[in-house]
């Protein structure tokens, strides 16, 4: 076969060279036809358009053509042709024809519309169909976005530990990471295990946040991010959790937490934005096969700004809602965290576009807080989104050593893991602010889908870890 | 205080209008002077360079002047003002001044020059100083660097597992994630761990490499690369070792060897020219106080090709070079696994530029690498570099079932953990191939720091996961 080097399909549906020679390589998703030429849609998944490849079937090998069936992988030689039909507006007149793979009638993808628990069942093939090549390009695209966002405001990117051996928010729940032979475990007087000879030489577990760290970085470097994986080993099996997830962490030295609001405003309707203008194709596909209203939604929140409100009046409205008779499931007081359908009431029902809520009780906050001068509250910020709830929080940190040592004792956080932070507000300390994101949540509201699991490649669930 | 924006110290530099009125916010590095005058070297983080802040004490109040110490944290209201000795071309002649956060003498960065081992104690506060604040910039930049080199080449970022239930390349040497209570682990009858009651119903790990799912991802969406931690629970207190580290780990399908060369070359290449281009004072200070060859080795990288080179080549100019009375510590044969005092040999005494070789035996590569006719080598490609050996390791990847799976019997690869990864041989294979860098490794080189402790922010190695 003559070598010509190959064009990716998403660059080949840019190509107006007509009657150029050009290769394709990719995997077959259809073959259909009559007895005299054959159309087959290829896709190499650099976009969700498929190059069609038609083959005068008189000119090729009979051996050859058997062998061209759904999943099989090809390379084609063929000249670049303007489509008369609707759709893409190229296509190639295959001269050459080559099976790189062959993909007998056992490969799980050959029929379509398999539901999505199938298709979670073979994690490791879903990538190749139209839905699932749509959510990761976009979960590329918005890491993207993510990364060039602060990359342009001056921050720096800071990888805080996986591995740690302090529980940064009292969470509980952690994974426990070891090298101790389990059949063999070393036991004090006491009958307590010895960590001496485990790894790190004491107890360690997987992160739950890199906050507490992404502070020391702010206040060195100014303004910095994380961008990794975090872990929770809570036993929820819901559409919601995941036990793997990856996190987003700004932390800013000198911001207060209205630039704190502004910065998240502005980070998110990028991101948001970012989708909208890069990943057209895969958003107009994940809208019209799976949410109807995905586009509508994702314009609706770059419209206006979002609107900023204290806990104190949203529990208000809530209040009122509920005397006109509207029915919430879960209770309604200030002091309540509030549930996902309080938040979507706020967004959707009575804002209509997404809500900033600002100082929340302390109790129901963490201890890292900046205090307000009340006393009951603390300066948290949550942004609430349609469809979504909460999905970002954050807050101004307090700077305070003294007040947050006060905390820190109420609230009975373990002293010994904290010198190292506390030493932060020691050592010219600074009104400082950031917020967390979960990947996870941005991409259900960007893609449109409604389980967790189907927009991060392997889900880590209870009872599940496979690939 | 007057409300005034405050300008980041790696702006105010470029800013050219003198006489305005600016604010400035950091922490003090130095203040010296006289009774008159004094002059504050503050430091936002932003940039290694200072903001000279010169105070007319007869302005301000006695008791304030006597907080600002080395590690205050400072805003200052003052006017740009053109400076007129070296260094810097614009300083701040202060107006107002805040003092945000004092710092007592307890301070453990007060005085200059400590110990690369004494900062490694103090890790939550080396950030601030200039040498970890240039690593960590540059090391944000090559984080950067790679994201946009691989995103304009049409690559997806890809999140492969942290937590997995199978050993990637029967490396041993993991640390297990469990949620099990150790003080009541269930047994069977045989006395074996039942791990029914763990998180995931089954014994798992922390990844040591993502290149199996990545193989996954590369045969569905054609080019993705892995930016993620790894880890190694491998006893090893070296200059060279750390228990968690990021990799990268581009796959590509389609590609051979040749264009896997192609690729390592022209990424490696676009990662060291943008810490010229994008770090350089950071880069100048390492090299002025660390590693007064730095600028001229990464400038070496740049000039010219990659030497390639087949392995049995290279073994051939080490045992001439054994010949004429070089002494290695290893010895030299065919069948070696090459220890870096052989690499550096030949990338620094031999060629005097980075070396690719390609063609190992297949006895010391791993099983999935593409077996040569020849029976005896597989196409694995290492990419070599001055003073760090070794910098990146891939390979074209076997893609035929059969040849496959007898390497996989050959090396008695337990198989049920591999029938996903398989199927990718069985459904529409293709050539494809990839490799790894250990973006600390890059960083050794890039910041020509010498101790891999030093170029990540919490180092985890065995006995420390402190902070």
């Amino acid at each position: 076969m003559e070598k010509i080097s190959r064009t990716k399909i998403v660059d080949l549906m840019k190509r107006e060279d007509f009657g150029a020679m050009v290769n394709v390589k990719g995997w077959v998703r259809t073959r259909r036809g009559s007895k005299q030429v054959n159309f087959i849609a290829l896709n190499d998944g650099s976009t969700i358009n498929n190059v069609q490849v038609v083959v005068d079937l008189a000119n090729f090998d009979e051996e050859m053509l058997k062998q061209i069936t759904t999943g099989a992988c090809l390379s084609v030689n063929g000249v670049l042709t303007e489509s008369v039909g609707a759709g893409q507006k190229a296509e190639v007149q295959a001269r050459e024809i080559e099976v790189l793979g062959t993909c007998d009638n056992t490969y799980p993808l050959q029929k379509k519309g398999h539901s999505m628990e199938f298709l979670r069942e073979i994690a490791h093939l879903r990538p190749r169909t139209n839905t699932f090549g749509a959510v990761f390009r976009i979960r590329h695209n918005m890491a993207i976005a993510i990364h060039k966002f602060f990359h342009e405001k001056g921050f720096f990117y800071f990888h805080t530990p996986i591995i740690t051996a302090s529980d940064c928010e009292g969470a509980g729940q952690m994974f426990q990471v070891t090298t101790m032979n389990l059949y063999d475990l070393k036991k004090d007087e006491n009958g307590s295990i010895v960590y001496d000879d485990d790894f790190f030489g004491k107890q360690a577990s997987l992160t739950v946040s890199g906050q507490l760290e992404g502070e020391l970085a702010a206040t060195a470097l100014g303004a910095i991010y994380t961008f990794g994986p975090t872990f929770r080993a809570e036993n929820s099996n819901t559409p919601r959790h995941l036990a793997e997830f990856w996190m987003i962490e700004p932390e800013v030295a000198f911001n207060e937490i209205q630039e704190n609001m502004d910065l998240a405003e502005e980070f998110i309707k990028y991101c948001v934005r970012w989708a909208l203008d890069n990943c057209a194709d895969d958003v107009k596909f994940l809208n019209d096969m799976f949410d109807k209203g995905l586009i509508e939604r994702l314009e609706g929140v770059l419209k206006e700004d979002f609107v900023r409100l204290p806990y104190t009046e949203g529990i208000k409205i809530l209040e009122e809602a509920v005397a006109k008779g509207h029915k919430f499931e879960f209770p309604v007081y200030w002091g309540v965290d509030l549930a996902s359908e309080h938040e979507r009431y706020l967004v959707e029902d009575h804002f209509k576009r997404p809500v900033i809520l600002t100082d929340y009780p302390k109790e129901i906050k963490a201890f890292y807080m900046k205090q307000n001068e009340d006393g009951k509250t603390v300066r948290a910020m949550d942004v609430l989104f349609p469809k979504i709830g909460e999905i970002i929080g954050g807050s101004e940190r307090e700077s305070d050593y003294n007040k947050l040592m006060m905390r820190i004792e109420e609230m009975h956080i373990p002293m010994k893991d904290m010198w190292w932070y506390l030493d932060t507000r020691k050592f010219g300390t600074c009104p400082h602010s950031g917020f967390g994101l979960g990947f996870e949540r941005l991409l259900l509201f960007v893609t449109g889908m409604s389980n967790i699991r189907d927009v991060i490649p392997f889900p880590r669930t209870p009872r599940n870890a496979d690939f």
